[in-house]
């Protein structure tokens, strides 16, 4: 419930919400210093990013860096955001002008699978280094999502990961999900993304 | 209580319990393959692993075909092992003749910390891609740690990962703590991994 009185308040503000999740180190923050950089600087800010992790600001700092605006929860030993914990960071952030909020969730494949934090469509990432079966070993958070970020896929050469294997698996949980093959670092793949933003 | 009687009932059996932490595809599973294969067949007849995954029997399976006896917990929504789930999987497992048992659990920064599941000691993995910040991010599984293996050491050429920063973040929560650099893969650092064992 307070997750929708968010989202409709969102909305009526203007400002979609987009969800980011996956596992420790999938490049969710990498994602959110590229997307910026692609947009440019005015474009950036008007984005707004709230940040989730048990300890530190790194996140927050590394967004803001790019021109966003930037809040960050830390949850200490809380595995995951709620709608809750994220309306009241939003009291900590100026919102105006802004036209689309991140929601960028500690990374966890299992928790955050359960509680929508207001987002308007949720975003799972998964690095290539993880593996091809997580889809199967983690299928809620798959099933949850709208669109599967394969990232980190300049390591792809490096590690035995099958682009298709791993599709077909999310499929198996999230029939027709899109999954953009993306690496913030090379620039591969962004297009894709972007378009799909 | 439940993890300090299924500690000493292992250890009443001769039997020394290692937990196994980590994030999604940090390579636990390929650190236990690399383990028993060094260790050869008639002494891997004598390890027993229970392996936990939200989904899947994948890994009992891989570590079985390594000549492990293996029992696969599959937790559904649920986050992380506990000492209970561990002692009725271990119901499922013949214990005669074993000296050591694995309690590999779901892949999990958060949840799995404040759970002993009657592990006499417990090795954390974080692999390279991951990041060297994650001890940061994510303390308490760090500071609950006996051992930090760095896995999947063969890419740190691909990624930016300061060894030296990911060991002073650990060491900042748990000091001293030892931390071998180790690729499955390619065998790097086995020997640190083994003579710790």
């Amino acid at each position: 419930a307070r997750a929708e009185r968010l989202r409709a308040a969102l909305a009526a503000r203007g400002i979609e919400a987009i969800a980011l999740v996956g596992g420790p180190g999938a490049g969710k923050t990498a994602l959110l210093e590229a997307t910026f950089a692609a947009l440019g600087p005015a474009a950036a800010a008007r984005e707004a990013v709230v940040e989730g992790d048990c300890a530190t600001d790194h996140d927050a700092r590394r967004v803001a860096a790019c021109g966003a605006r930037a809040v960050q929860v830390a949850t200490g030993a809380l595995c995951h955001l709620d709608a809750h914990l994220v309306a009241h960071a939003l009291e900590r952030l100026d919102l105006r002008g802004v036209s689309r909020l991140w929601i960028e969730n500690v990374g966890n494949l299992v928790c955050t699978a359960g509680f929508p934090c207001g987002e308007h469509r949720r975003v799972a990432l998964l690095s290539v280094p993880e593996g091809d079966d997580k889809p199967e070993k983690y299928p809620a958070l798959f099933a949850s999502a709208d669109l599967l970020v394969v990232s980190k896929a300049d390591l792809i050469p490096h590690v035995a990961f099958g682009v298709a294997r791993c599709v077909a698996a999310a499929r198996g949980v999230r029939p027709g999900l899109p999954h953009p093959v993306v690496s913030a670092r090379t620039g591969e793949g962004m297009d894709a993304w972007l378009a799909w933003l």
